[in-house]
């Protein structure tokens, strides 16, 4: 099957000696390995199915690493990985010290910029940009940038930079016509209007279907007519919003026509200033079951590639967004947004129900939007329940103190893949959410162990009042938590004594669980202190923790600025006196699987245990 | 002089009552209340001047509070709170426990929204109004929106939900052509482009002046014409970019004539659709200084209103921008970044001297794309300086975290304005920055308390690795750490003894030095730790601080989260067994004078005096 790829060291300077027909062949067997490998690994298919010839073709007509491209969300970069000396790793990719799904200057001089969350591909192309031109160097630069970027605001920040600038840059917009699920902006309505009204952008043809469509009159009239088409054309050139923001427009091209792509990026190329160029791909294209339904084929785990994905099992976010549906039906005032990810965070059945009510909102690629006008429906007295990833929460940091804090608007959150992620891997991680928040003067925040929890606690953030979160991590309850069934919210102490207890709140509860399992032999008096609303701080808790002789805090989440500290803090200025231990996350967490990540972290059961019988043996 | 202005109690039901010239006089008169009070209290003038017409206008047409007004950075609002039962009090305008500078739910039912941070006018109104409709309410919502937000992504993002959402809701585009300084992006340019291309909007004249500009042509040509205009009127319709994004336009206005205005308002109204109104204002109209120079006038300090603003003194921002440019001269990798801040940041003589070069930067208000940019010229070898309001910060944090540190690019950042920024209020106290720093796994902040220490970190911070920050406070150094000489940037000790030591950074060493003044006579053994490089912890700073008695730590900053707690950790986990005090900020800070905010947070001197005789007393 594989030829041209059995070159396992496979580099741009292969692919431009390459002809158009080696390079079909050689697109054809990239399917093939995407299929295979994502299959086996887990990943993101349909966008690089998609991504397969304008990538070949960037890399026969530009030469990187000299000049450079920037990923838009890297999930659309494994082509690119693939053609870049990275063929003979291509199956690790997204393990545990293998290839990251995203492009990573640290994994590759072929990776010009890291590419994680959306909507930075033109801030960053037009720095790298501005960087050759500062030190004479002109190499280009060109940023790959999907049409689901565009419900990103930084990307008309950077649009409105770059495009008076005059600078020499590249945007190759992907437009597949959907973000990760179906685009519904108004901009993707006018992209398809683009799309749909002009033809496909063939080489040497300057001028545009709509120039074309002026109707066709007789002779005698068309020197008059030839001067209303010159003003009309400049009315039509400024039609375009890419052209209205100063940028060259090349476009629409069809994504999968190797030979013209090539063409139009040479002519790209000449401009040698802003440009857009405009492709139009069809997301999952090679992979029947992807073409069908590519949503479900954005990111996936690993899956039996000749049967395709089976049902997808509970989890957090299915728990959550059947229970906030539960809660909508008899409470009208609830209304649920995302921010482009409703499969993502469970929401399906709510937008099911309540999106002809309009009580459902996806807001796209738009985490400070999305708080915003969460908080705006609270001051106008809806309840708004804002479902969104803990990762791209950072990006609405400023919103939640200023737009919905200051007031005191209540909003409840839902923080999603709170927590280590696993294979998504550093750029993803939920370690941040619980120090954004407690950095708030109001603000109460419910961290579930299990779903009992969850269903539990969604009901009180809903009826609360304020900023109130409810943060959950990724994937499914584990098994030792979802066996225990928490009888105080605010701090549930178990075992006994008054020498050792463990501290923790959420998922790590069930490693607390294991460490203790661990050590039922060993003959220790051990206690734990589940806490499940983290904030505000419960007094008692502190109260009793005084009487402890060591306390050791464990934290999913980042140390410096986590709720340990907190605790630690409260406890010093009260005179504690005995031993304290803190252990959160101290450093950017890469991809692994999340146990794993735990084991790394130290955070996991046998590492607790570990840590207790140190304590023992030290004295 | 002012007759109107004699009802104290002036409400939109008066405005409603008056003819266009009682208005027109209207106008007039707080036109002169504006430039007494801002002389008298500082505030925004030039920004308030523009906009007396179409507030007016505003109040004539609609009907509130049910119908709602948002604006976009409210600094714009000063109108609004003259004709909303506020006059009675606008002479408490910006002073403590007065009028807040900005709309405030919480100061009046007219205010339907906070509004401190630029470009959150159209999430916010898109809010107000879907509540509103889900509720049945048949009220408008207005957003006031700079043309400065549109160099804003969140406008963008607002603008994508909004446009295709056919909810009710009023734009009204305040286009003064200028940000805060200059506006300068692609899309003012293309303002400027409708604003100049087409004729003034007059009611019931649809015809787009860009239609009535086809040729003439001969009679006997008109129907062949005709079939060429309907082809082009979509062209044209569709060329508009607020078109694009699904609302309809109205415009351009002349934002000084009332009469238009509140004709197209009741035109807007009748729409009941998303609607922009693009209104043509000029800044600081009806003073002649503020029309001179508008970007001076934007935002002042008290000043003699016959004479005009003097020359500004010197202040952390001014010293910050001149240092840079001194470093720049011998350093061409060095490049500096603002976010509309030019002037404020005190980068005026770095873009004086380096704009040619192309090494000076203004993305406008975006702040996100700013932090993204930054990190690319750091990706592509050069030395990005980006100079940002601390409180504006909180926009970059995801861009912080993901761009720039997970790749560990160098990019220097002069974090001004941090900690109490004074009669700003709550919207824009700097208090985040350090709890926003903290979290990352890697990173240099430096804390000047004085110019000599700020001339003397920067160039550190430059020739440094990985994320940068210099942050420092608004307006001048205090004259006690002014005399101050810093001999360990790391961690200065002063005074003998092992029983009390007090802690700070920044701004509060001053109020410590103070606090020593007080005890002088006091007969106590009482140290200080000034400490300079804040982050990383200097681990001889943690080794001293074990062997004082008393440990009090203050921290003009968020308390939870702060550097405080970090100390705490660390201490506590060493075994620390003496008395720990941490006094950080607990809550959003109100206006005030920035000294008194520190009285009412009890972090000026005689407060941390008080606290120190407090634990002798105790004893």
């Amino acid at each position: 099957m594989q030829t041209i790829l059995k070159n396992k060291n496979l580099s741009p300077a292969d692919i431009k000696k390459m002809d158009y027909n080696t390079l079909n062949e050689l697109c054809d067997e990239i399917r093939g390995l995407l299929i295979d490998t994502v299959s086996k690994n887990g990943g993101h298919l349909a966008s690089n199915l998609g991504a397969v010839e304008f990538t070949v073709a960037l890399h026969k007509v530009f030469n990187c690493p000299k000049d450079q491209i920037v990923w838009d969300v890297g999930h659309q970069c494994y082509v690119h990985k693939i053609l870049t000396e990275r063929l003979d790793r291509f199956d690790t990719l997204r393990q545990e010290n293998g290839l990251s799904g995203y492009s990573r200057p640290s994994e590759s001089k072929y990776d010009a910029f890291v590419s994680g969350h959306a909507g930075i591909s033109i801030s960053a192309a037009y720095g790298l940009a501005v960087a050759k031109k500062l030190q004479n160097d002109d190499g280009y630069v060109i940023s790959v940038t999907g049409d689901g970027a565009f419900s990103n605001g930084e990307i008309y920040e950077a649009m409105n930079n770059a495009g008076r600038s005059g600078t020499k840059l590249i945007v190759v917009l992907n437009d597949n016509g959907m973000s990760i699920s179906r685009n519904e902006g108004a901009l993707a309505r006018y992209l398809t209007h683009i799309r749909t009204s002009r033809g496909y952008f063939k080489a040497k043809n300057v001028v545009t279907k709509a120039l074309g469509n002026v109707p066709k009159i007789g002779n005698n009239l068309i020197r008059a007519v030839s001067a209303v088409k010159r003003s009309i054309k400049y009315k039509i050139y400024d039609s375009n919003i890419f052209e209205d923001f100063g940028f060259e427009y090349l476009g629409p091209v069809d994504g999968h026509d190797l030979e013209t792509l090539c063409e139009v990026f040479e002519r790209a190329k000449s401009l040698k200033k802003p440009v857009f160029v405009h492709i139009d791909t069809k997301k999952g294209v090679g992979y029947e079951f992807a073409e069908n339904n590519p949503t479900k084929y954005h990111g996936v785990s690993k899956f039996n590639k000749s049967k395709g994905i089976g049902a997808s099992g509970e989890s957090f976010s299915n728990v959550f967004g059947k229970t906030l549906t539960n809660l909508a039906e008899s409470n009208n005032k609830i209304c649920a947004i995302t921010a482009a990810m409703c499969d993502g965070t469970g929401l399906n059945p709510f937008a099911e129900k309540f999106k002809s009510e309009g009580r459902f909102f996806d807001t796209g690629i738009a985490e400070g939007h999305g708080m915003t006008f969460a908080a705006a429906l609270a001051a106008g007295g809806m309840i708004p329940v804002y479902a969104v990833y803990s990762t791209f929460f950072q990006r609405a940091y400023d919103q939640l103190i200023h737009d919905a804090a200051l007031e005191k608007f209540h909003v409840v959150l839902g923080i999603d893949r709170s927590g280590v992620v696993g294979d998504d891997g550093e750029t993803h991680q939920g370690i941040f959410d619980v120090a954004m928040f407690k950095t708030l003067p109001k603000v109460t925040v419910y961290s579930p162990a299990n779903y009992d929890d969850l269903i539990r606690t969604l009901p009180m953030a809903i009826n609360d009042e304020g900023i109130v979160a409810v943060r959950y991590p990724r994937g499914k309850e584990d098994e030792l938590s979802a066996q225990y069934k928490t009888q105080n919210l605010s701090g549930d102490f178990i075992g006994t004594g008054n020498d050792i207890i463990i501290v923790t709140y959420g998922r790590l509860w069930g490693e607390v669980l294991e460490a203790l399992e661990l050590l039922k032999d060993k003959n220790l008096e051990v206690s734990a202190l589940k806490i499940t609303k983290i904030l505000p701080i419960d007094k008692n808790n502190i109260e009793k923790l005084m009487g402890y002789k060591n306390i050791l805090f464990y934290e999913e989440g980042i140390e410096k600025g986590g709720l340990g500290e907190s605790y630690c803090s409260i406890l010093i200025q009260k005179g504690y006196n005995g031993n304290f231990k803190l252990r959160g996350i101290r450093n950017f967490v890469p991809q692994a699987v999340m146990k794993n990540s735990l084991i790394n972290l130290k955070l996991d059961g046998k590492s607790i245990y570990n840590d207790i019988i140190d304590i023992k043996t030290d004295r």
